[in-house]
């Protein structure tokens, strides 16, 4: 009973009107490529595909799940058929070089696809979305010999990819990765180890599947400075790159998981795998760090995906259920009741569905512009501009993955609740976008990861607060510009006050951290979801700012549309950005009020 | 792979140190039968069978589901046994009365039992929770020989009961029920339409099920003045309570929900079925809503429920899982990482919900002591006794039901979260528990209803802010005690100043309202959380000062288990509290920024 439609208007309104991409573009080496008429129709014909190919297999996909027979997976039906259907377009490769088969678009529209397709079906979505990842990888790290064996390949999407990190004894803390990879006289290593919840580590989909595989050499060192990156195909390719022998990873099982039921997951067992090494021995760690980045970005990108289709299909029951009368007077006088879209508390959990999804789509699309910076850096393989770029993104990661994702979790709540008992009927599919968002703030690195990341290492260790006062010093100047536009007072003189507390507070932390280190992750939280909001608000301002120019310069036949992002803007700093202050108070309480209780004393059962 | 061990150390604290429930039974006429080496005994008795007979089935139960065929509901293996233990410790009639078969003992025990049970096994405790809300109806409307004829066998749990009041068309909106009842020459009723979601509505765990139904006669006002209400048995009884002839109801089909899925969620389809009228025609609704207050308290306890369970199963966890180094030091230089309670942001997710676990637990067991008061005034036939104490519960029952039920649903997500991605495999059971949480701000009147409920309804029409004031003197009376207690002065004075705030903003509210009647439900949600939080504080603090005088008296062989009750507090006031800011700020927000925008506006998709 889902249905979707790509917000176009919106993502319109944002690279054109807000961020003004085809200026960005002309920066970029592959910018020509993206003209207006060519944007437009990538745009569309994305849109169609999710619409009509995506959607009306998203919840027939979860309710039959994959399928598991001896060590072989079957994706539910109609997702072979779609995958096929993405290939022959070349999604896969819009923004990968024309050397390798692909579009040379650039990257911030393969993020936009991303979120068009994640939006209409997010596990199916996981199967291309992984293999970006491993192309990635290979773009970055492969030797020639690598990427010609395999870029054509993947880029096409007749191959698939997988990245494993993940072992039973450890997700995050890759120290204690335990695989082994044993050299062999041919240059090559062969693989042993178990790796767990490796998504799309086994389908039907392709022909083949190229894992990325975190292992430890022989003589590696302990902890995350001994481990190596390898690439590892499920069918060893031959020279013309034709699929050969069966290679020793097998898939064990696959999980039986609260949501994402057609996304596989899976246990891929490596037994004397044949690999090679991707990039320097050792070096694996810090080559999945400049790679988290994007993939942390994808992954804020499902926040979105899930705030969007809750709200889209909350909105039209909103419209039709009839409860009660208005508290202002009856709105439907010819019915029995109102539709419950007019009262307050209904229309507050729709209005936070939509200033979540269009404020976090404005979050992604600004950091997308470096991921265009980096994608180009990665071709001509200019290490120093990656790193730039990269560092620069770095600030926007946790946050994007962090704080969207917890409001994808909370969107998809409101989304439920405004069904009433109908939000946890199945066959309705709201609790499906709820099942399936939960899953976002616990892999590629939990929330409380992500903000350790945020105020320990890029806040605090790396730059000791500059990150902030550089952000809120553009805010700032940003704000000034319209200190003296009435229309924009609200917004500014709020966003200025926050500026100045987010200030005052990474600078108490700074403080409060020289004695008590565990404040950092006392605070990370709460310091994690204040940036969230802050910098959401920063973003409605702007939307707000460019919907009043357009309204005022008149002409424009959409007046309403900007109005209604006026409303928002207004809505989410009267009812949201207030959130602000708890975080405030709590993160600056005393980390003792978390440290102070023995291990042996949280619960006194026996 | 869930465990659970009933909190009896936590529950004797709140019913012996905290409230002193001995004195307070000393004013019931029941009161002596609960002395305290039979509450002892009750309480063990239902914690073991809680732990060693229902948890058990709680995960298989949910993996096997309720089967429907053909009209005939099966529940899940092990279902039925356990219900019949059930029903030999005569533990369904534990308060009522003796002359119905019943043990006579206060009814908070039967609350404090539904959360033993509810703990461990929510879906299973619905079917004799369903029950209760039958027999509690009975009780105070049925007519004599109704009471005969039903209470007998319902009090035993030899047949189970339902509420019958949801249909397609309108949940909370009664006032749009359709099934009609028509008269008889018998003086009986037939009743035809369709009920939806109707809990327990079917079932193989009992001979009967005594279904009570709200129906429209056909002379009857429109609305919900018009509404009256009938006992519907499925197989309708002799005189002697035998069941005789299989009555006109039928079970249409079973819903596919996201939890709860051992609870059979019912269409029922009645199609002149044989009915008798209980009570007056055209006053079901008042006998709704008086029986209302206790039954949401029931749903409240749901989230005290799935707090406890979530908050039991993330410890081990926490307590077992490695990873990194804690930022103060490592803690276990022998192990490969250390544990992650270690961290203080998965210490702030514990404390989270232990600080949600006992603090709702105090608040419920507070409540509790007006479910005894009016359940004596049920048997005592006292009406005016009876809305004497309603009125008193009617305060806290939006608050227990909305506020607590909202604190399940976050409690079980950090319990997710502190698994990391395992907190997402069925396996774990930490999903089933986020899945199981999810129902209960949707039913029973969801949030929005019960945020309603207490601002518009009891503290501004009914009170005109009374009920804040009266509340806050009290707890303005028990900090001025403490004013001068230097281990309490943290405490005193956060709520002193959340007293004030709180009175500000609910004058704030009513003038408000005054010109703009869409403040009520536009401030609504917000207004109901900040009073949970402030509420929760004062229980929090009323804890913190029972443990700190146990251990100055010194001679306890529990200091720990003390110093852990003042620790939580300690988190609660640094990190929880901190919440009624951003809400205060947003309640009295303009309802403007939720009212402006057209309901055309919301999205622009086309």
């Amino acid at each position: 009973m889902l249905t979707y439609k790509a917000p176009l208007r919106d993502i319109k309104f944002l690279i054109n009107d807000v961020f003004n991409f085809q200026k960005h573009y002309k920066d970029l080496d592959n910018g020509e490529n993206a003209d207006p008429e060519t944007v437009d129709m990538i745009l569309q014909s994305i849109a169609d595909f999710a619409e009509n190919v995506l959607m009306p297999i998203y919840q027939s996909g979860d309710a039959e799940g994959c399928h598991f027979d001896n060590g072989v997976v079957t994706t539910p039906k109609g997702f072979k058929e779609a995958y096929q259907q993405f290939v022959e377009g070349g999604w896969q490769g819009i923004s990968y070089p024309e050397q390798y088969g692909g579009m040379n678009l650039p990257m911030s529209l393969n993020l936009i696809k991303s979120e068009i397709i994640g939006t209409a079906n997010w596990p199916w979505s996981m199967y291309p979305g992984l293999s970006t990842g491993c192309i990635n990888t290979l773009m970055q790290y492969g030797n020639d010999e690598q990427k010609e064996t395999y870029l054509h390949k993947l880029v096409a999407g007749s191959w698939a990819g997988t990245m494993c990190l993940t072992e039973p004894q450890c997700g995050t803390d890759l120290g204690q990765v335990k695989s082994k990879a044993i050299p062999q006289e041919d240059g090559s290593y062969k693989l042993s180890g178990t790796k767990i919840f490796i998504s799309s580590g086994e389908h039907d989909l392709t022909e083949n599947i190229i894992h990325i595989v975190l292992a430890r050499l022989p003589d590696a060192p302990e902890g995350t400075r001994g481990i190596s990156l390898f690439i590892v195909p499920k069918f060893l390719p031959n020279a013309e790159s034709e699929i050969g022998e069966r290679n020793g990873v097998s898939c064990g099982s696959i999980e039986h998981k609260m949501g994402i039921s057609s996304s596989a997951t899976c246990v891929l067992n490596f037994d004397e795998a044949v690999g090679h090494l991707i990039g320097e021995p050792n070096k694996g760690l810090k080559a999945m760090f400049t790679f988290m980045n994007t993939a942390r970005i994808g992954t804020g990108i499902e926040g979105l995906a899930h705030t969007e289709l809750s709200f889209q299909n909350a909105l039209p029951y909103a419209k039709d259920r009839r409860s009660m009368r208005t508290l202002s007077g009856v709105k439907d006088p010819e019915k029995v009741a109102d539709a419950i879209i007019n009262h307050a508390d209904v229309r507050r959990m729709l209005l936070t569905q939509k200033a979540f999804a269009e404020g976090g789509r404005s979050m992604i699309y600004h950091a997308a512009r470096y991921a265009d910076k980096m994608s180009q850096a990665v071709v001509n393989g200019d290490e120093a501009e990656f790193e730039k770029w990269d560092d620069k993104l770095g600030f926007y990661t946790p946050i994007i993955k962090g704080f969207l994702t917890e409001l994808g979790i909370e969107s998809a709540k409101h989304g439920q609740q405004i069904y009433g008992g109908h939000g946890y009927i199945k066959e309705w599919g709201m609790e499906l976008i709820a099942r399936d968002a939960r899953i976002a703030t616990m892999y590629e690195g939990t929330t409380g990861i992500q903000a350790l990341d945020l105020l320990g290492r890029k806040v605090l260790l790396q730059s000791k607060g500059k990150i902030i006062r550089d952000y809120t010093s553009n805010i700032m100047r940003w704000c000034g510009e319209y200190a003296l536009d009435k229309d924009m007072r609200k917004f500014v003189w709020a966003l200025t006050k926050l500026c100045a507390e987010w200030n005052t507070l990474t600078v108490r932390l700074m403080l409060i951290a020289r004695k008590d280190r565990e404040i950092i992750s006392a605070a990370s939280d709460d310091f994690l979801m204040y940036s969230g909001y802050v910098m959401m608000g920063y973003h409605w301002a702007r939307m707000a700012a460019v919907a009043h120019e357009k309204i005022k310069n008149g002409g424009t036949e959409s007046e309403e549309f900007y109005t209604a992002k006026i409303q928002t803007a207004e809505f989410y700093f009267d009812k949201i950005l207030t959130r602000t202050s708890g975080h405030a108070e709590s993160m600056v309480a005393p980390s003792e009020s978390m440290t102070a209780m023995k291990i042996e004393s949280f619960a006194f059962l026996d």
